[in-house]
């Protein structure tokens, strides 16, 4: 520790040493030695490891949303929700993890991309793959055959993302399925018809749904003498298609096993967004007696959707407000904090989104920049004259414009109805919330 | 296999014989004799391992939540959320899990309580305890001085819970913080008053604030004489005299280390539903210079009140719509799927909430059934002679009140503006929504 010290104290000394020389300014030759000089002793002292205590990031394939992606991801699932309760939806909700054996062979080769949770006594968990065999436990479980739910959840696969791309290892998944012994293809359609009404109000371009069947391609493999044990292996190579090129896939054929999806499949530019499909048997692994509940449903992608309406929003320069305040309550005085206080709750009892500097004494150079930062538009301000008038300033922090109205028992704090609601004038909060 | 094989035929015998004397009406002491034999016999075969495949629970501490439940849990946030925005936060999500150091040292004793995942390689993980760390660790990680955000999500404890009181292993938090160096008490008093807006907004009953300060416990403690080192020790055997009796507490002083709350906590009639207090240290413990962020905020338990508002609803014995469905599209006559199909997707174009039954031909009657269960307040009723007329029959379900309306361009799919907007009709949407 003595030893560092010192040499802390010698890259110290150098650093001085050649500011110093700047400031004289010193022949470039001879600032460039003392530099290489400093950059020597600075290696040899290395990173401070005592104050590094931690690593500073979240877990690989992870990430915080800001408020600013707070304030997309809320778009986007307005819009999801909004489709998926016009078509009559309920809502569901499961836990994060589930018993270890609930996911045991529902995922085939991809089981491995599974988390586990340690073994610290009691149960076997594991975090949720998908939202898919979670609802079909609750199917099974619930003894229900029969219910059109969706359920918006963050799910888990310890796979290798391409973050850039929009992929991760914790993601959401928008599901929407139709459980049930229905006439064939009714239901089947009406998920595609969510596809698409979701991807045309999400305005994220142009896209191509793709609707297959896998009993088509069957049939065409037992044309082509396929044997029946190498279906599958032969129909999740074909599944890739769509990924990889066709020459490593034909590398593949009778290789890899994985459950393709069965039915309905959205590329796009970006590559696929949604998918969907029948899963008629899932449900049957549950139930002890194996009764089948036939099953489709689908699942939008929505992280991918995230990153082309981030770009979208950056590549347009727009501001994105990520509060929803009204009125910033302002003064230009000294001393006014309990009345700044006073009139800041009667507008929150009025319902009013409102707020004020945390400062005894704000500036008001500093209280308005707070509103143009914080895109506030209105800004209240009270002031000795005003408290003795009886009355408020109210300014529009972009048109400057200002109107003194009458905050009636401002101060005997009575008024329970305080409200901004004055008549014409262009600060009428009904007129700026439509 | 063969003996059990033998075993289920003499049950199935012995069953077939019961209900032969029963039918004979034999005497009741010889059918107590064969049932007997039979009970006998069952216990030999014991239960049917190989048909069980799959235990199914959720995780121990843990619950899906039904539509109705959702319901319930939707309405709550609604409250909580309006509040938070209010006041001006903004919103920020983590990931469920963190780096596992990022949570090491922060909860003494209770750390124990912490779900690690298992270790598959790469990161050693765990589950987030609360979402005070995460925020922190968030803060540091951006380099933030200055927040005001809330953030709602599950977190995770290994405690032994009490789900019939509302304590679950995986629960919700509804936390508003602010970060940033402000003038003393301002955003203290915020917290406060945004509690008691939230707690009276939601109709849960009387509630009691209680306000303290830990400095005020050290100085009462330094009077009585107790020595520095045993401070915090002390401290949180206090803090438990809100949960136990004194007897137990005054044989817990100088044996239990935990985190006492700091201030501001909120006991209710079951127990306390909101918590919050000061945590200036926090986030200078993941910053490499050590550099301090005073912060403060709030916690809701949410699950307690979801408990609370279940137990009323089921007390009013009130219905709960799942479902936001306003018009169910029905036929009276076969082969009308088409046009019901046609009339439901320009339903769903127009932004209406509309449902059909997925079956070719459905009953009438049934449909009507199905209305009454879901609370679908009106039925849109097609048949031959109203498309050859180009109306619909608008009904509604629970006065059967009738009117028939023109569908304009109904078979010619052009419409695209149809909706339900009727002049003065009782069917009126406009009215309905309000």
């Amino acid at each position: 520790m003595a030893e560092r010290a010192a040499l802390e104290e010698l890259v110290k000394l150098q650093g001085e040493r050649v500011r110093g020389l700047k400031q004289q300014k010193a022949s470039a030759e001879l600032i460039e030695e003392e530099v290489a000089k400093l950059l020597k002793l600075k290696a040899q002292l290395g990173p401070d490891e005592s104050k590094q205590k931690f690593v500073l990031k979240t877990p690989k394939g992870t990430r915080d949303y800001s408020p600013r992606q707070m304030a997309v991801r809320e778009k986007v699932f307005d819009v999801i929700i909004r489709c998926f309760k016009r078509h009559g939806a309920e809502v569901i909700d499961t836990p994060v993890f589930e018993l270890k054996e609930t996911l045991m062979g529902k995922y085939g080769e991809d089981s491995k991309l599974i988390y586990d949770l340690k073994d610290q006594g009691g149960e076997l968990l594991s975090l949720r793959y998908d939202l898919t065999v979670p609802f079909a436990r609750y199917l099974a479980m619930n003894k229900l055959t029969n219910i059109k739910r969706y359920h918006i959840a963050k799910v888990y696969r310890r796979d290798n993302p391409a973050m850039t791309r929009g992929r991760y290892r914790e993601f959401y998944q928008c599901d929407f399925d139709i459980a049930g012994n229905f006439d064939p293809m009714i239901p089947d359609a009406e998920c595609l018809k969510i596809m698409c009404e979701i991807l045309s109000s999400l305005q994220i371009g142009d896209f191509l749904v793709k609707v297959n069947d896998r009993r088509i391609l069957d049939g065409m493999f037992a044309i082509c003498g396929v044997s029946d044990s190498k279906f599958r292996t032969i129909c999740s190579s074909v599944d890739k298609l769509d990924k990889v090129s066709w020459e490593e896939v034909k590398n593949e054929m009778a290789v890899l096993l994985q459950t393709p999806a069965q039915a309905g499949e959205e590329p796009l530019g970006v590559g696929s967004v949604a998918a969907g499909g029948r899963y008629d048997g899932l449900v049957g692994m549950f139930d002890p007696k194996g009764r089948k509940v036939p099953c489709v449903g689908l699942s939008i992608g929505v992280e991918r959707i995230f990153s082309i309406v981030e770009q979208r929003l950056e590549a347009l320069e727009e501001k994105v407000r990520t509060t929803e305040t009204q009125v910033l309550v302002a003064s230009a005085q000294k001393k006014l904090l309990e009345e700044r206080l006073k009139l800041v709750s009667e507008l929150w009892d009025a319902g009013i989104k409102a707020e004020l500097l945390y400062k005894k004494n704000p500036k008001l150079l500093n209280q308005l920049q707070y509103c143009e930062e914080a895109g506030i538009p209105l800004v209240a301000i009270i002031g000795e004259q005003e408290l003795k008038d009886g009355v408020i300033k109210l300014r529009s922090v972009t048109s400057r414009e200002e109107v003194r109205e009458v905050a009636e028992d401002l101060k005997s704090g009575q008024n329970r109805d305080f409200n901004f609601y004055y008549g014409t004038t262009p600060f009428s909060y009904k007129a700026q919330e439509a």
